[in-house]
């Protein structure tokens, strides 16, 4: 008789929910989002769902109506009614039994929850310590993955020191993107980040900061920072979509500035604001 | 309100099954063993068990207890009755809300399931075909954990091609492993597989593959193949847990030896079994 355990407790095969099949749990086989609201409007969503689309996609998940997905958020968010809200939502697979490979007729499996955001003021009125880590992720960092093993374990070494983010360096010693954000530097009149390759997510948020840079006369340069260069630069910061802009302070245990919020920074946050109103 | 969707269905966060909050599926977040029993009897279950707990202790889940876990595992497979069993396990951080961080009080969930074994007798007689696939992973895969996204996508190309393996090859070209399954060449006296380091599981078959190899005569090299080499050696074959040997005859598109399970690959799969009677 094929059955299955949970914790101590033995069950038919038959008996298993749905969920302890999800192939989510067994390869992390799904692709996800966050998109946050602001004052009751959903931030980007479209930007959110085309993404999500070509990640859907780029693992050959297929038979998703991105119009269903659309509306499942719209009507989920209405029902919480969260006016500051962090909306998650992910696509597995489906459900099957364990086997590497999947019958193409498996029914994906739609997961969402909507919550409150965490207040972020302290963090943008004081900014935050990051800590580097080596960047262990795998060579599709531009697909955004259930696959996140190796940034929660950079997360809590970085929060073993103290520090609110780990900046992920390759074996190069280059900077790629945080563990959960993106990663910019500010230097004299220049906006740095690293360019969108496979290594790192085509982040959303990334994409407005671009624009709010150039509004207030920035200049972008999309290469990729070394550890020493970040550690002396004027400004740092992180970027990513349920805080938008959050200042760094301190890199590893190098003040940045005179540790406080940079002035570039604190304009590209004002700057960014004008997007979500 | 904070709220959750399953599909279509809106319901309440605190209404949500444990098994919708596994750090498992959001982050991958746990490691898993697959062992297998022949005639009745659990092979190499202490090598696995050890291996576990030294996964467990890589990605710092804490409070496990190898000796529960054991009990659970002979519990299940005793209950089930299959005497040629594939018996999977994982365990995961535990459930919660999703958050990159987690509490140290979090219970983790046991999961495993006993089933028949798939009959390998057709592959183990006439061999299988393999294909290349870039190695996507992350730089642990000395841990077996459950981000298995890379693995599962080389193995789909590799069913597309119509081959039963997809071999992982590095940015130097150089073959690491099997998406699930190690992988070994023999050419002339010599058994070469890749060495143990970060980048390939520390497979529990490779050692005793590699003592049956010593017990006929044959010279171990732990070095890792190129494409070339492997693809121009006399005899090909993988290594997994589920089916141990199992000769590879068709390396993309090159026909190994005389398209037939070569010979010393046969005297392995016998010296092996003596292993596990």
């Amino acid at each position: 008789m094929q059955i299955a355990m949970i914790q101590d407790k033995i069950l038919a095969m038959e008996e298993l929910e749905p969920a302890y099949l999800d192939r989510g749990i067994y390869f992390g086989d799904g692709v996800y989002e966050v998109v946050r609201s602001y004052n009751g409007k959903i931030f980007a969503l479209e930007e959110h769902l085309a993404r999500f689309a070509d990640n859907l996609a780029a693992i050959k998940i297929t038979g998703v109506d991105i119009d269903q997905i659309r509306s499942r958020i719209q009507k989920a968010f209405d029902t919480a009614g969260i006016p500051d809200a962090r909306i998650y939502f992910h696509i597995t697979r489906g459900s099957a039994p364990r086997s590497h490979t999947w019958d193409d007729n498996l029914v994906p499996n739609f997961f969402l929850t909507v919550a409150e955001l965490d207040d972020d003021t302290e963090t943008k009125t004081n900014g935050i310590a990051v800590s580097t880590h080596p960047d262990w992720r795998w060579k599709r960092c531009d697909i955004k993955s259930l696959n996140l093993l190796a940034n929660i374990l950079a997360l809590a070494d970085a929060a073993k020191k103290g520090c609110a983010e780990a900046i992920l360096v390759n074996k190069d010693g280059l900077i790629t993107e945080g563990a959960g954000s993106a990663f910019f530097a500010i230097s004299a009149n220049n906006l740095q980040t690293a360019p969108l390759t496979t290594n790192i997510l085509p982040s959303i948020t990334r994409k407005f900061v671009i624009e709010a840079g150039k509004n207030i006369g920035l200049e972008i340069i999309e290469k990729s920072l070394t550890v020493q260069q970040a550690a002396n630069t004027d400004e740092l910061f992180i970027a990513v979509t349920t805080k938008d802009i959050v200042p760094v302070v301190k890199f590893d245990d190098k003040v940045i500035g005179d540790g406080r919020p940079g002035k570039y920074t604190k304009l590209l946050i004002a700057e960014f604001h004008k997007f979500t109103m």
